[in-house]
């Protein structure tokens, strides 16, 4: 980063006049987004006939995000910063398309939208409409790590899209609406875990228009001291713009330029300091009237600066000529026709504001993180296998995950700078301790002198919030780098939504060609249910299973791994794939150890085998077995395995088949799941038609969601959680939760 | 309540010794649970077969729970107020138990747990083993209304309980682990919400003992002046109490005293003041070692004050001669001859401190809301019922939820100060505005005079935050009150975790005599994936459904009603439900109407309906169909009807039936719901052997789930939510999320 005098002579040569016109322009074509679909230059008078037939969009925010974007703009340049813009009102795609459609980026990625006439048209009359732009920012749109539809997420994927990332500033708009939630609430913490000589900086916005959909906001009717006061508190040095109605543009935008400025100077001056503790971040609480330079009033009733500036401020046009004559008078506040010319190319020097080539916003390397992510080195995890014994399997004991963090370890050594685990403060118990023979738990606040294991540079992040979590992880892997998310599996729940959201944007990044492959969203589950010696019922949820299973089948994978050794290959695997949300259960007591590391690499390969040595099958192998025990999870196979011992004890004759399965979704048909099985191989591993007694981690559902396809199912009978429980032993646990059988 | 003087009169009764002799029998009986199944008295010098083989519990926080319990007994007797207790960290049930066996509710509510020796005895041995307490707080804990487990609502939960409780104290424990998360981040803006003279208060114990499970907490690691400009931010008067480790126990006490004195003087002002604006509430920051009085360290390292402290802290008594004498150096430093006599009962006057009858915490009565519990007054919803005409079935278009929104106007007429709505700012958008005819939303804070609807009292509460509705809600309807939560479809799946854990309270609560029904939690979703004009695939996300379907059968129900006269009527009998999770969706948009208020009343108690009005069925009853169109959710249905009548036109010999299905879990077997219906009927209503295309709101899954159990199922094509869609046109939207159909 360059030097504060060198700051002050760049930022000259923008004239804060030249920013007020590129933010009008901004706002018309945003405006005109929502409502033109003829004469979108307004080079005639307007009708009824030029305004779309249904108004989609949302105004209120708009002005914001376009001043936002303005200035930003305005930093670039005269910074030379690369700057990554994280929207959180995301339903204000409106105003970071009409920004993108003036940079270029817009042109440059998506045909049709190039920035002259033809292009402006397009942009205007195709904006919620099928095929066009969405009111919503989504993975189409340039420079979007986050989609913003689901409020609450913004801040935590900002911060993570800075660590590692010394050189990048992430700009994160987080609005009032927004900053009601709890996700965001907390995420606010993240300046404690922030870098300043290895990370990047965030340059949180916290933009204050005052009103939800339909009423004030908390933050909105807090008094400038209590704003204050509470981001001091989070430990933030917070920077007021208020900006008014009655201001003159030119004082207001020179308000946001100044105080862009000073907050940029504080950043360099916390990064440049030699002592990073608790560094106090600058951010930025920008008060603007809701809907700022629409009309004041309509109908009577005020507008700019109340909720009805929310949405469609001026909802009928089409009928009501008062609205139609006043929809014209507000457009034509921002001289289009000095804007753009007869062609509809942009006339003026205003356009200097937006930068060029990948220093615009929407080229910012960082949000295609896929063009730039390099593979994980991955340590040979063979190495750290568990030596079986074939002649006596199962006979001694390990702990999956206690292992699964030795190679957890090399992978963090092979890969400083872009490989991160966050994690809920679960590492330890968890078993994943080994990590921290390699790193520390980053944190930049004071902590005390026999503290173990945390310093202010480490590759592990934890926080009793899987919401942040989840938000840093997602904005660190899409800017391009890896990373695993250990979490106890009841609680993993938590952060249902915010995957299922995650989900879409995976689903959506991959119908576009520009968005290349980005590493998958790794989550390790231990702490399982069926081993709550502590916490019982509360922590028995393995509902997670059933959320993935709801979202596209080329995303997801879920994982069972039954030992160490599959864990390992399992590991190895997800830690190299890529746009998956992985899922790993796995278990941290000690328990009994199957295959070999080659018998463990072919049987994750495959998904599911045939446990011959816990099998007591005919010598024929064209014979049928009478019956067959499936088994999906550590505990849930520990017990087959066990029954099966017990079986051919006490029934030598009885012809019985062990089948683990280790990848779910191989059961799933292969017209359904890439995994899948197909019919042939279905009845190869479960028989042609003998009953299967599958006893299964999860909830009966999720078995029933991938199997009803089959036409095999009926001959399964699932054992599986069926809410029961209670702190207690572990048997008998097995015992209450099992108690009801489902037969199919 | 009493005046100041009163108060400062009455509160020298309790001397500080004897306070302190409370919390060290406290601390006693929570460090024996722990660890003793023999001796516990500690009569004799310790054995490694007095010890239990299985040490279970979390020590850390229970120091900190008993100080809380002490002197809130203390305030109770000086004051005569009502206090609940809700306990954050409710893996510290050993305090809780030994607080709730001291004061007597423990053997009131459960057999053999009474105050004296064998009592004690039981309450020692029978600790986190089969038949007797978890280590966690559970609905079978007297004056419970909160788990702990998965931390993070409790704060909510405290501030629902107090709503419309205007004589009721509420105090809550917040541990600083779950002060992490973002449900209680955002739950400190609940005091913007609280009406001093309409509802009780909160007093929120923020105890911070510095560490979580393996390392320091955020909170822990902020120095005094953030946190104090923190909570001043939020709204709060903070008040410290810090105990070092050197403190005298009387002198930490008698802070601890005072500071709940001045606490209890700020919120009788508060509740006394005529100005209600803005009320500056106290909050008590209480810091001490986490594990307070345990031993200063052990095998060479910290053990007070450090996270070692957090589960058993003494690990290994029974094989190792020095943990042993270690851990008996420990309990007998609480002086446990003093406390109790040779047989167990309580020596000496400490046990003053404990109130007595309804004043102790564990008895008091909002705690078993069931027992408070009134019914709800329900107007007649017919006289709202929308007209229809026979022969003109589905003319006329009606928005479902708008109607809605009068009956629950008059709901809330009806039921003034026991009946509260929470939304995320979503009742107008969801079209309820009809309530605000006869309240406001509830806000403490200043607006401005053209804000609408909005003042310090009123039945409404919106925030938005989805955690905070919903743990508001469970705080009220927990301690014998009504509501409901009207919420975006797709971002009700932010609380899947928090309504499992509630479901999880339901299903053990029925278990406990002495816990009577309480009110249905219920939840209105609209703005459904089906319609998001503005919204897009964000907004599409039906797996609220699913996650229900994994909960017990008994306490959950999901209704889709087809038309306005079917809410209505779903709205009124959800209202009148106890111990149930209902989740009703409906549409928010203008649609066909079908039933008359006789007819959807007739429909919503079966469940289902053959629609013959839609059908083109031979006139022979015993005739089959050749197929039926079934259908489930308002969108889904008018499809349907709509296909059902291009097909009698274009194929009339074609004997089609259509089925509206309005409680989904009909569709279960009866031996599996309660609703479900049997064999029988199931061909009643869908034939033996016809097709059956399934035309249905939610993901195909969640019919999977339920059906899976049928032997009919291979007739049901099921049309369901796909995982496609954007913003974009209704009909395109329907086109691209079912372009895949699955055939059984």
């Amino acid at each position: 980063m360059t030097t504060i005098e060198d700051s002050v002579a760049k930022s000259d040569k923008i004239r804060t006049e030249q920013i007020v016109r590129y933010w009008q322009a901004a706002n018309y074509l945003a405006a005109a987004q929502i409502y033109l679909r003829e004469n979108v230059l307004l080079r005639e008078p307007l009708k009824p006939e030029h305004i779309k037939p249904r108004l989609l969009g949302h105004w209120g925010t708009v002005p914001g995000i376009n001043l936002v974007y303005a200035h930003l703009n305005r930093l670039i340049l005269a910074q030379d910063v690369s700057v990554l813009l994280v929207t959180g009102p995301g339903h204000g795609a409106p105003a970071n398309l009409a920004n993108l459609f003036l940079e270029g980026s817009l042109g440059e990625r998506h045909e049709g939208y190039q920035r002259d006439g033809d292009g402006l048209r397009h942009l205007v009359r195709s904006f919620s409409w099928p095929g066009g732009f969405p009111s919503h920012l989504t993975p189409a749109t340039p420079g979007t790590i986050h989609e913003g539809g689901e409020l609450g997420y913004a801040l935590a994927t900002a911060f993570g899209a800075a660590l590692d990332n010394p050189q990048l500033l992430v700009a994160c708009i987080v609005g009032d609406g927004e900053a009601e939630t709890g996700p965001t609430a907390t995420a606010w913490h993240s300046i404690k875990f922030l870098n300043p000589h290895r990370d990047g900086s965030v340059l949180p916005i916290l933009h204050l228009n005052q009103y939800k959909i339909a009423s004030r906001t908390l933050y909105g009717a807090m008094s400038d001291s209590e704003l204050e006061s509470l981001f001091r508190g989070f430990g933030y040095h917070p920077l007021f713009v208020n900006i008014n109605h009655d201001d003159s543009l030119v004082a207001a935008h020179q308000a946001m330029r100044d105080t862009l400025d000073t907050a940029f100077e504080q950043i360099t001056a916390i990064r440049n300091a030699s002592t990073p503790e608790r560094p106090r971040w600058p951010m930025i609480i920008l008060k603007s009237p809701k809907g700022w330079s629409v009309v004041d009033s309509l109908d009577g009733k005020p507008l700019e600066g109340s909720y009805r500036a929310h949405q469609v401020p001026i909802p009928d046009p089409q009928s009501n000529p008062e609205h139609l004559q006043t929809l014209q008078r507000w457009l034509r506040s921002y001289q289009p026709e000095d804007l753009f010319d007869e062609s509809g190319c942009v006339r003026g020097d205003w356009i200097e504001v937006a930068p060029t080539g990948v220093s615009r916003m929407g080229m910012n390397p960082h949000a295609a993180g896929g063009q730039r992510r390099q593979p994980l080195q991955c340590p040979p995890w063979r190495d750290l296998a568990v030596d079986i014994d074939p002649k006596s399997r199962g006979q001694i004991t390990a702990s999956d995950t206690k292992t699964c963090g030795e190679f957890l370890k090399q992978v963090v050594q092979a890969n400083r700078g872009r490989y991160r685990i966050v994690c809920p403060d679960e590492m330890d118990s968890n078993r994943l301790s080994a990590v921290f023979d390699a790193t520390d738990r980053q944190f930049m606040w004071p902590v005390a002198d026999h503290d173990e294991h945390v310093s202010t540079s480490g590759s592990v992040m934890e926080i009793l919030s899987e919401h942040t979590c989840q938000g840093w992880l997602q904005g660190y892997l899409l800017t391009g780098r890896h990373g695993l998310f250990p979490c106890y599996e009841a609680f993993v729940s938590i952060v249902d939504s915010m995957m299922g959201q995650y989900a879409k944007f995976l689903k959506r990044s991959g119908e576009i060609e520009w968005r290349k492959p980005v590493s998958s969203l790794n989550y390790l589950l231990s702490s399982e249910g069926w081993r709550q010696d502590h916490n019982g019922y509360s922590h028995q949820m393995p509902g997670f299973i059933n959320t993935l299973l709801n979202k596209k089948a080329e995303n997801v994978r879920i994982y069972l791994p039954p030992d160490t050794n599959c864990l390992l290959s399992t590991m190895d695997h997800c830690l190299r794939s890529t746009d998956k949300i992985n899922l790993i259960v796995a278990s941290k007591q000690p328990m009994p150890q199957y295959l070999s590391a080659d018998e463990a690499a072919k049987h994750c390969e495959r998904g599911l085998s045939i446990w011959d040595w816990a099998s007591n099958e005919s010598r024929s192998p064209s014979d049928q077995p009478d019956a067959v025990l499936a088994c999906a999870g550590v505990y849930p196979t520990a017990e087959a395995v066990m029954a099966a011992r017990l079986l051919s004890r006490d029934l030598p004759s009885l012809r019985l088949r062990l089948v683990n399965v280790t990848d779910l979704l191989i059961l799933e048909l292969d017209s359904f799941h890439p995994h899948g099985l197909n019919e042939q191989k279905f009845v190869d591993y479960f028989g042609v038609d003998c009953p299967v007694i599958f006893n299964f981690h999860g909830y009966p559902s999720a078995y029933q969601t991938i199997a009803l396809e089959s036409a095999q199912h009926h001959r399964f009978r699932i054992n599986g959680y069926r809410e029961e429980g209670t702190t207690t032993t572990p048997l008998t646990l097995l015992a209450v939760t099992k108690s009801i059988d489902s037969v199919c």
